[in-house]
C-alpha cells in the first residue's frame, strides 16, 4: 500500500535512508508554464529575438536552482548531478512560455525534485523579469513528465 | 508603455537600481496549490491529524525559501524581510492543498518574488513528501494576490 | 602518537586528503541538550502536545544543518549523506530537551561533524523559539556517542 | 505572561513581524566552551604558539557562521550585522578552550542568535580540528551573557 | 599612518565595527580581463553573435556573485546592494574579454569587494565556458577603478 | 576542432552531461598573485610574523570557496572534493603575495575551476584585508598550472 516515506513510523519527518539502494543511472524530466498576457509574450519575444535575455536568464536560473535542491527541500538528499538542462519555448496558444527541465545522475536516489525545482525557479525568474509589464502572470502545470532508473523503473505521466 | 525593467537599454539583463526609490512598508501575498489524488490528500490529512508533518515541513520550507529569494532569482535584490508567513489549507474540491504566503519589509523594492518563492518551495516540498504515494501531483495557480507599498500603490489580482 | 590531522607539516590549516581512504558505510550519532526553566519546558510541551512546533521546527533545522556542514566547518569535506535523523525528547530531570542525531553515508570520511552540527543547530533553534520566555537557557553536553566505519572501526563514548 | 512568540495564535511556527519594532543599536554577547583532555589542549597550544591555526580557524568559522544565522535557524530574520567578533581563550582548569562572541547591528531585532551561532560553530570547528587526537571532547555552557538594545533593555546572565 | 583595519590591536582577524559610520550612497567600479588565444575569442564572438551565451552567462554569474560577497570574503559585512551591473567587452588587442562591474548601495560601508567579486567570478565563468578550447587563458588586471561615498570620498585609480 | 562544450548544438548554455565519463583520480593546480605597494607587503609581513592573519584568513577563504565553486560558476557540476590546499608566499620582486591552490577528487569531471576559484577568492580576501592601506592593489596571473586525470591526460602550462 502507498505510504509517505518521509514520515517515520512514529510520525516525525525524517530523511529516508537511501544507503542500501542500488546506484543506477537515474533521470527525470519535469515541465511547467508561465501564462501571461499576449502583449507580455510579445515584449519577451521581441527582447528575445534581439538579445535572448528573459529566456536566457530563466534557463540559467533553473540550472543553478537544480543544484540547490537539497538546500531548499528539507528532506532531499545532497546529490551529484551529472547533467541539468532547461528548455524554454514560446506558446502563443497559452499564451506564455513553457519550461521543460531534465536532471540526471548516477546515484542511489531519484532526481525528480531537481527537475521540478529547475522548472519552478525558471518560471519564477520569468515572472520576475516580466513583472513590471504584467503582475497577473500565473505559474502552473508544474509536474513530472518522466522518471527513469531505480527499483521502480520508468514512470511516464498520463496525458 | 509597459517595459521589461530588467532589460537594459542595450538589451542585457541587469539588476535595476533601486537606490532612489522611497523606503516604505511593502507587503505581498501570493498563492498556489498542489493538486493530488483524493487518496493522497487523505494520507496527508491522516498523518497531519496525528503529527502535522507534511504541512508543517512545507510551511517551514516556504518560510526559509523566502529568505533565499535573492540567491535563487538572478536579478532580485537582497532584502531584509521583517515577516514571512505561510498558510496551508486542505481543499477537498481540488483535491489537494492550497498554499498562501505573505512577505513584508520596510524597504525600497517590492517583495512579490519573496511571496511567490515561498509558495513555490512549499508546494515542491509537499510534492517531495507525498511523491512515494503519488507521482502525478501538479503544482499550479501560483500567482500574486495582493501587493502593497511603493510608488505603484496597491495591486489586487482580479478573480 | 596523537596528532592534529588538519595541521600540515608546516603548521598551516589544510583540508586532509581523503582520496586514498576506503569507501565504507560510515555512521555517527551525537547528542546534546538545552537546559531551561521548568516553566519553559511546560510551555513547549503544551505547544507541542497541540502542534509539535518547537520540536518539529528544531528537528527540521537540525536535518537541514547537517547538509550544510561542509559550508560551516572550514576544513570539512563535502559529503553525500544518505541519511540524517534527529530525535528530540523531553527530560523533566534536566529540565529541558535532549537532542540526538545520526548521520550516515557510504564514503571516504567520517560523518561525526554532520551529526554534531545537526545537534548544535537543533539546540540553537530550540533556544530561538523559546527565548521570548527564557533567555537563560543553556546548550550543553554536545558530544559524539558513537561512530562506525572506516579504518578506526567503532568508537563509543564512555559514560 | 511569558509566551513563545514564534508560535502563532493557531499554534503554527511563523516568523515574527518585526516591522513595527524600533531601529536601535543592538548587541549580544554569548559564550561556550570545548572541554578536552589536557594532552589535547597541549597539542593545540603548541600548534597555536607556532601557527595559531586551530584557534585562528575556529575564530573565522565563528565569524562567518554568524552571517549565516538566518539561513540556519528557520525563523530568524535576515540581518545586516555591523560587527562580529570571536575570542578564544585557553583554560587549563576546564581543561579546554572558552569561546566568547559578540554581534552588533542597528536594527529592529536582537542579535543573540547570531552571537550564539558564532560560539557554537567556533566550538564545532575546534572539535573538527582536534578530533583526530580526542573524540571525547564536549561542547557545553553555550549561553547568552549579555544583550543590549530594543524594548526589553539590558539582559545580563546571572552567574 | 596606514593600518590593516581587519587586524585587531591584539593581531587577530575581526570584522570591523561599522555601526558608527554614516549611511551614505556608496558605489564602486572594478575591472579585469581574461586573456585568451585569438581563436578562442573568435569562437566566443561567433557563439555570441548567434546566442550571446558565454558573455550572457558570465554577466549573470558576476551579478549573482556580488550578492554572495559576504559569504565568500570572511570579514565582509552583509550588505543590501541596490544595484549591480556587469559589462563585458571584446578586446582584439588583448586578445580577450574585458569585464567591468559596478555595485551600489546606501549604507555604512563601501562596496569595492562586491564589484571586485563580480569581476572575478565573471572572469572565472568565461574561463569555465571556454576552457574546452583553451586551457591557457589567464585572468588578470583585476583592480578597483573608482569608489565613491563614505568618509574617504572619491578614489580613482591612476592609470 | 576545438569547441565550446557548454554551448549546446542549438547555441544555448547547458551543463555538459558527464554521466558517461570515467571516474578517475583528478587534480588541478592553479596560481595567481596580488601585486601591492612594498609598504603594504611590509605591513602584512609584520602582522604575519606576529599573527599570520592576512595570509591565514586568505588561505581559509580560498579553501572554503573551492567548496562553493558549483554555486558560483553557473554550469559547473557539484563535486565531492577529497582535498583542497592553498599556499600563499611573499614575493618581494612582485611586490606582493603569490597564491597557489590544488584541488583533487575521484570523479567524472575535472577540478580546474575549483583550483582557480580558490586562488581568486584567496586573492580577493588579501585585497579586502589590506585595502585600508592600499586601494591600488591588483589581482593578476590567475591561470591553470597543471591538470591531471580524465581522458585528456596531463596538461601543464607553458611558461
Amino acid at each position: 500500500m502507498a505510504e509517505l516515506t518521509h514520515i517515520a513510523a512514529s510520525g516525525e519527518a525524517h530523511m529516508v535512508d537511501v544507503g542500501d539502494k542500488i546506484e543506477t543511472i537515474r533521470s527525470a524530466t519535469a515541465t511547467g508554464y508561465v501564462r501571461m498576457l499576449p502583449e507580455t509574450l510579445a515584449l519577451i519575444r521581441e527582447g528575445n529575438a534581439k538579445k535572448g535575455d528573459v529566456i536566457g536568464t530563466a534557463r540559467l536560473a533553473g540550472i543553478m536552482a537544480a543544484k540547490k535542491t537539497s538546500d531548499l527541500i528539507p528532506l532531499c538528499h545532497p546529490l551529484m548531478l551529472t547533467k541539468v538542462s532547461v528548455d524554454i519555448a514560446e506558446d502563443d496558444a497559452l499564451p506564455g512560455l513553457r519550461v521543460t527541465a531534465t536532471a540526471k545522475l548516477s546515484g542511489k536516489t531519484g532526481v525528480e525534485m531537481e527537475a521540478l525545482t529547475a522548472v519552478s525557479v525558471a518560471c519564477l525568474t520569468i515572472y520576475d523579469m516580466a513583472k513590471a509589464a504584467d503582475k497577473g502572470m500565473e505559474v502552473g502545470g508544474v509536474r513530472l513528465l518522466e522518471k527513469r532508473g531505480g527499483k521502480s523503473g520508468i514512470f511516464r505521466a498520463e496525458d
